[in-house]
């Protein structure tokens, strides 16, 4: 620690890059870590938008040559390119030249994280990623130091900044359109905003959650999602009615007996519960635990300077020689049938017998109505209203719903939500 | 890891030791984690309340003699006694031997903290201290892991269970003598609450997290600390009034010459910030960083399950190897005047001239009014109302309370809580 710093280079120099270069440079790192090569294509052109900085007093190294930083003396290389490749052939073989990797490449770790971790301790190597689960809250360390004597039996998390800039925004008056547009303004969707919707991104921090919390092997396409494109701002008035709001939740369960339940997906969210407190993008993971009870980490899980912290804390730690505490996971089996309450929106042009269609349709798959919302205002030849359901499994409910869909009165499929309870 | 079990002996076997013995039998740490030895006073009657457990399977030693210990093959001791005497002489003596202690001493970790730190390196140990703060949260590692590369600016924390009960309780219509009655009937209070009620216990682990978060060294005694027993439900209304509830903080926060502002003592707080959403024995940490914004943890503070759930992750932690990232702190001047609006609550026999001689005292010391509350239904007898002043020193305030504290009309003395500002 006293003796010559620690070497690291960054691969990918986008937002999150040229932010833990700052803060190497700049923050409480500085003295024990040293930024040496920075790796991007087009590589000139990040160099230009540096080049006031105090980084160019260093011997920097600006390359678009990977194999240049593979074969150099660094210590730790941090990778940002995101995607399973190339960036996981880097990494991989970062690892076996006994360097030590510090990623927020949730989707690498969440599908390669099993094998690239016994790749790392065989070349005496060290692989951290806490950056790719909810960038700057410490959850993952949270997890893997703080709560290892625990028994997690459930988690809960509102792990996409995007969904939840979106939906937090619609709870205010916002409609899903413009919405969109504006986070994508705001930089915080891409163009194609499938990823972040669609609930892939949140699946990938999910699985990985599942690994580390339930200590649980969770293949990423076992997890069933459903996207946030259908919410309109009627959703969100009978989520009130209900004493909710709309979030999109990550939420995997462990079973009596090692099986997984998980699923993401917007779902009724009591106001009560620390997940309707989320913000903007903000994120918020839930742990209950067996022996300690629920705890709440929440902050920006997104962003070039957060997702520096969780970077840059993950670089000291591997300069410290703090190792994560990793205890095995085992397989399990994987289903999404969530057994809660649900509530299901339809839009209809009014006629007679609908609701005992629907009624009927819930029956046959033993699901029992619970309520029926309607609010008044509305047009009868485009007329939303909600049924809310016992605790029943998806899979039941969803069957029941594809015969009602059959019915010709039906302006569009029915969305169906599950109802998260408040402690 | 693969070979012979790591050896665990516990000092102090009350509500958390026998906690992290269960947990040690029969959670995730069963396979890699022996407990060996139990010391306690009258350890026959510990022993006989234990008989029925698997624990007794074990070649389990109970003992009152902590020598025995000491001198044992003991790989690590846990710490549950409690207080700077005689626990610390055991944790110097433990880690003089090269065994690694685990404590949830608060108290022993802010005074002596330093140096038993030194200590513990010199003879090549491990000191871990994750259940002193906030119990079954996971704050102390998520800050010394996973918040390695912020910098932090600030800390706002709800540290005390106790109190949290308490004023939860206020806040839905309770009493303050009441709530603590119930509090001590439910074994949250002890039949003395001084160290809960008058800050102490709560400043203790301010004290740690300030070493750990802004690596400032705050000597214990330089924290003022201001007791919650003088609050009524008067002062709930209005806090209600000002779109606040009451809460008992601590608060910790760097100046820009590495100055630390700290105090402890019931202060409003937004009822839009987490803080306020803290409810019964929960406990709450506001950590504020520069690059990543505010990051919250909140969860268990206290009880035995999730205070042996940190002490069970810390001797998995050193069972792995996985030692915490320790960044050097630094001696800080320290003073306790927050620079905050604050709200004064009197209470006096009405007549003509009080605003005015309130208002001449505030404008002699430069302190500014905001506003001017007082709720009807009152006699003039004994009347309450409330002063907020615009953001001042809490010495400026305290130095005209003073002079006001003359004017015989105030029938007790007048009661200032600083208001934190909600994001």
């Amino acid at each position: 620690m006293q003796g010559a710093k620690t070497k690291v280079a960054i691969l990918g120099f986008g937002t999150v890059g040229s932010s833990v270069a700052r803060i190497l440079l700049e923050g409480p790192a500085a003295t024990e870590l040293q930024l040496t090569h920075v790796f991007n294509r087009d590589v000139a052109r990040k160099r230009a938008s540096w080049v006031a900085h105090p980084a160019t007093e260093n011997p920097l190294v600006w390359t678009e040559d990977v194999e240049a930083i593979l074969s150099s003396d660094v210590d730790i290389v941090v990778e940002l390119a995101g995607g399973l490749d190339p960036a996981g052939s880097w990494v991989r073989r970062a690892l076996e030249a006994g360097k030590s990797v510090v990623t927020a490449n949730k989707k690498l770790i969440a599908v390669h994280g099993i094998a690239l971790h016994r790749l790392a301790r065989q070349h005496g190597a060290h692989l951290f990623f806490g950056a790719a689960v909810a960038g700057g809250i410490p959850v993952i360390p949270g997890l893997q130091q703080g709560l290892a004597g625990e028994r997690v039996q459930r988690i809960e998390g509102i792990l996409n900044g995007t969904c939840n800039y979106i939906l937090s925004g619609m709870e205010a008056g916002g409609e899903y359109g413009p919405m969109l547009a504006e986070a994508q303004a705001r930089g915080y969707a891409e163009a194609d905003p499938t990823e972040d919707v669609g609930g892939f991104d949140a699946r990938a921090k999910l699985v990985i959650l599942s690994r580390l919390a339930l200590r649980a092997n969770v293949p990423l396409d076992a997890v069933r999602c459903r996207a946030i494109t259908r919410l309109t701002a009627i959703d969100f008035d009978y989520a009130r009615l209900l004493g909710c709001t709309v979030r999109q939740v990550s939420r995997a369960e462990l079973g009596a007996a090692g099986e997984v339940t998980a699923m993401v997906g917007p779902m009724l969210v009591p106001l009560r519960s620390p997940l309707a407190w989320s913000r903007g993008t903000e994120n918020m993971v839930l742990i209950g635990g067996e022996y300690g009870g629920d705890v709440v980490f929440s902050g920006y899980g997104a962003g070039g300077h957060p997702t520096a912290v969780a970077v840059v804390s993950d670089l000291l730690a591997i300069a410290h020689g703090s190792g994560a505490v990793e205890l095995p996971s085992k397989e399990a089996s994987v289903s999404s049938d969530l057994h809660l309450r649900h509530s299901v929106r339809f839009v209809v042009s009014d006629r007679p017998g609908i609701v005992a269609g629907i009624a009927s349709a819930l029956a046959r798959e033993g699901v029992n109505i619970d309520a029926l919302l309607q609010k008044p205002g509305h047009a009868k030849s485009s007329l939303p209203f909600v049924v809310t359901v016992e605790p029943c499994a998806g899979s039941a409910l969803r069957r029941a719903l594809a015969e009602v869909e059959q019915m010709d009165c039906l302006l569009e499929p029915p969305l169906e939500m599950e109802i998260l309870e408040s402690d």
